[in-house]
């Protein structure tokens, strides 16, 4: 069955993925907590905490079904189905070093009904705490490689969509430097669902080794507490979007997912400053000039 | 004007207790933030940071007016109204020693169209990192007075309400050990608008006195790193709270208020450990224990 080769497949990203970030961190190693759903099926959270590299982050996996939730149904014409049927792979990374970016992808598929409604979401978005052109390009040039490979309007599409989605209204900021999301990509004239599912496992393999470049390159980089006080700032933006806006976040709280597998995106340590201004030409004021809608950082 | 004569109370109140809350301190000078608001009326936010007791808070001030807000038009059924006015005062204070506990106050009035309608709501909740019976029981035993000076069914009523308000849903867990809370208190048979004013102003009067005995009394008690480190996760609990239920915040990052008056109420350092549990017998784990709605702090 199609669900069930997807499943394997994030099954298998989501092992892959842990390999290649245990192996970059080169000292943490991720603690594994399978859950059950009441109602239908469960997964598998992966965390590791104070590693090298990476601070606190999580790749979860999860594969859920059953009776539609009433969340869901009151919510979209979509979902007037019975039935659901919902994988996918979620990841949020906090590493230690200011100068290495936060990332975060989500990959999932749904159904209704066995597959009378199927479609395909997710998206990779990079939030640096400091703002490196270089690493912006490099992060969206990856992306629009994986997306050219399908179709050419993907990516110019889900960059905007990303840029739309990671905005933090109330700061009329985005979270970083976006990324590309998408939501119900079903089958139609142009695409099969396994077409759509094939960008889907390109997205996701194109995680790994986007996300290593950085934690190798910038690892190392000296910092200072100014930098590492901007940094928990950062973070504190971080936990604003995922609280007020991110729709998994609320989905899940709302309808009663795995609290501590929904809330393992929030940082290990953040904080708020009243009003922080950052003075003029500083890399901090450079950084948040550049959390704009709109820049086109891709050749 | 009745409004006049409510605004000016507010206006005095946070003097009074601005001050109370320095002398406690002792190093500490609150910084002052007059702003305006597009649409009519503004406040002045009164911010604390750094002090010998008290690590960040705020005590704020605002009294809006104009045109009703299509937020509030489309909530209910009594903001069916052209115009509206609204004052208050609200304080959320994070100290320093994790054995002084994080306090909330807010007081306010809302009418519309002149007074067509009009109430009070408001409510004083108490966050103990770690919750110490005789300081719970205190500090409900003050506020059952101001209650009980007004009406004896007061408190009761009032401290269910903060019960259930002040509650974690995703968490089932109680935000702190409550308080009270009140909304939509109007003039009715029992109570003139004037009674009801004379309620709030010794509700707002009950703050300063009662949270500058948590400051005197435990300012000084030696804490641990561990003790430090539960106190970043309860102020995490405390930011999921805010950001996920509080009306006032949700309201006011919806309509557009003063962003960093709103989020004053933001804990200065917070932190996330994936599923930390504490050790059974713990005082970790009695406090969360007693996080749960009915308990009966007062006589």
């Amino acid at each position: 069955m199609f669900r069930e080769e997807v499943t394997a497949f994030f099954q298998q990203l989501q092992a892959d993925i842990c390999q290649a970030l245990e192996k970059a961190d080169g000292k943490a190693t991720f603690q594994t907590d399978a859950w059950q759903r009441e109602g239908g099926g469960g997964g598998v959270s992966r965390i590791l905490q104070a590693g090298n590299v990476i601070e606190k982050g999580g790749v979860n996996f999860s594969a859920v079904w059953g009776e539609m939730p009433d969340a869901l149904r009151h919510s979209n014409a979509e979902f007037q189905a019975s039935e659901f049927y919902a994988t996918g792979v979620s990841i949020v990374l906090h590493p230690h070093n200011p100068f290495v970016p936060i990332i975060h992808m989500n990959v999932r598929y749904f159904e209704t009904e066995g597959g009378k409604q199927a479609w395909f979401g997710g998206g990779i978005d990079l939030t640096p705490h400091y703002v490196a052109h270089e690493d912006a390009c490099f992060f969206h040039q990856a992306l629009k490689n994986t997306c050219d490979k399908h179709d050419k309007s993907h990516y110019p599409a889900f960059k905007k969509w990303a840029d739309d989605y990671f905005f933090i209204k109330h700061r009329q900021e985005t979270r970083g430097v976006g990324g590309i999301f998408f939501d119900r990509l079903k089958a139609d004239e142009q695409f099969t669902l396994q077409d759509r599912f094939a960008f889907v496992q390109d997205v996701g393999r194109t995680f790994a080794p986007t996300y290593t470049q950085f934690m190798h390159k910038n690892k190392d980089l000296p910092f200072t507490k100014r930098e590492k006080e901007w940094q928990y700032m950062r973070r504190g933006r971080y936990v604003e979007f995922n609280l007020v806006y991110d729709a998994g976040t609320k989905f899940g709280l709302e309808t009663g997912g795995r609290i501590e597998s929904i809330l393992m995106s929030l940082p290990p340590e953040a904080s708020w400053m009243y009003n922080f201004q950052p003075e003029k030409n500083t890399p901090e004021a450079n950084t948040l000039a550049t959390l704009v809608k709109g820049i086109d950082w891709a050749k």
